[in-house]
């Protein structure tokens, strides 16, 4: 996903410094537990939980391996860079795609509604790629007709 | 872990083309249905149902990308560069790792001999990578020590 619309970044991208992050950010999260993006009590020491889980898993790793794979997490985190807004508005769309394929289905089992949608993932999308949050926006908007998402 | 290793290529290896052509690789082997290493029956006609698999995922692609990803994958197939080396010495060992994790669960299941995980593995992991056959003949010994693979 994120070669093949590597063209839709705002900014041009080290695709292998991408590819490293999304990768990275992931295994935290199979780690520490991935927080539903709309939970907010469990959001409240997600970081905390997350940075314990990065610090064990590439402390297993040779030293500058490891020191190189915690940089580029912390990287990610920080959203400052446009590898990191890339690959953050990647993580962002890929549950949408998701949803859309399952007819809205954790959307509907935790009763989201489309303005939660739209408030917690246009800032990101938008920030890593405005074409591709132009397509979530479709996407979105052809949930909420289709019933997959509530208004 | 085509990241990972990197460094043990035996030559330097362009590390986004490894990325794609293990990616496209196996997306081809997920929609021709992949042929298990050591069944020649079914390995017969193995190039052809591939083939016929590239062609009609890549032409979902924009023409130029799909070009690109159909040359990756025939590059691959070809297994003249470094980086077509260094992906096939990935695409052997993971299995072999995989056989070691689940002690010898697709080997017991098919009666493999350590003779044929040598006869099919060495050839292709040796030439990528060096240093990833030694550490492949050791987990293969370990793994006859151990019963995960018959001698």
């Amino acid at each position: 996903m994120a070669i093949v619309l590597q063209e839709h970044a705002n900014s041009a991208v080290d695709i292998v410094k991408v590819i490293k992050m999304v990768l990275i950010h992931d295994l935290v999260e199979i780690d520490a537990g991935d927080t539903f993006l709309y939970d907010v009590v469990a959001g409240a020491d997600k970081a905390q939980k997350e940075k314990m889980a990065a610090d064990r898993i590439y402390a297993l790793l040779p030293e500058e391996q490891g020191a190189e794979f915690i940089g580029l997490w912390e990287e990610f985190e920080r959203q400052e860079t446009a590898e990191a807004r890339y690959a953050a508005a990647l993580d962002r769309l890929e549950p949408l795609m998701q949803n859309l394929h399952t007819e809205g289905y954790t959307w509907k089992k935790h009763g989201i509604k489309s303005d939660q949608v739209f408030r917690k993932n246009k800032p990101i999308i938008s920030k890593g790629s405005k074409t591709l949050w132009e397509y979530a926006e479709q996407l979105i908007h052809h949930s909420v007709d289709n019933g997959y998402l509530k208004e």
